[in-house]
């Protein structure tokens, strides 16, 4: 099991590195065949191929993510947070909310993130 | 699969009813063989009268809940909060922090919860 720190280390690096528009910084958090569902419900893409090309996109966009509230290391394989998607529009900044669920393995790399949001709540 | 408003109805349920102390009505948002692992890593507890036991305990303290951000349903099957515990004591309001992710079955009853947080964060 990887220590807690380390996963909340990882979802701090996450935000940080999005941020950043550091998209090999954001592969590099993941494991070679891990997944991402996002939104939970859509079919999840695998492999750092797609993983790379999911945050290219994600980061043509001006958005910046703030944490909602502490990121939660568990005592168990996986850690979540709660976030805010910023996205300055001509009208003002729209805001979207996402809580995610990462699952680490031994090496501290994550295997898998879910994504809960529901684009219904988008508008 | 239950609608998306319909879990998010009953996380905003189970946060009333955890306020107003009205533990039949906790029981009553979870199927009769539901699982609660809270904090993920515990061994889950399962069924209705553990299920009864944890909330009866749960509410003696004082503690009320309120949302960090909004209710996130999904598309699939299950849903997510942040929220705060917010626990009064002589020092001073105590503010613990979680995620909790609940799966659904067809009739939009709980069949597991999961509370994100690490006892090493409680210190």
């Amino acid at each position: 099991m990887p220590a807690g720190s380390v996963m909340k280390q990882a979802l701090q690096s996450y935000i940080d590195r999005f941020n950043a528009r550091d998209v090999e910084g954001m592969v590099a958090l993941y494991a070679a065949d891990a997944s991402i569902e996002d939104p939970v419900g859509k079919p999840p893409l695998q492999g750092s191929a797609a993983i790379r090309e999911f945050y290219q996109s994600a980061m043509v966009s001006n958005a910046t993510l703030r944490l909602s509230a502490p990121i939660r290391g568990t005592q168990g394989d996986c850690a979540a947070m709660a976030f805010e998607i910023r996205i300055p529009l001509p009208q003002g900044e729209h805001i979207l909310h996402a809580i995610d669920v990462m699952s680490f393995n031994q090496a501290g790399l994550v295997t898998a993130m879910r994504a809960y949001w529901d684009p219904d709540d988008m508008g």
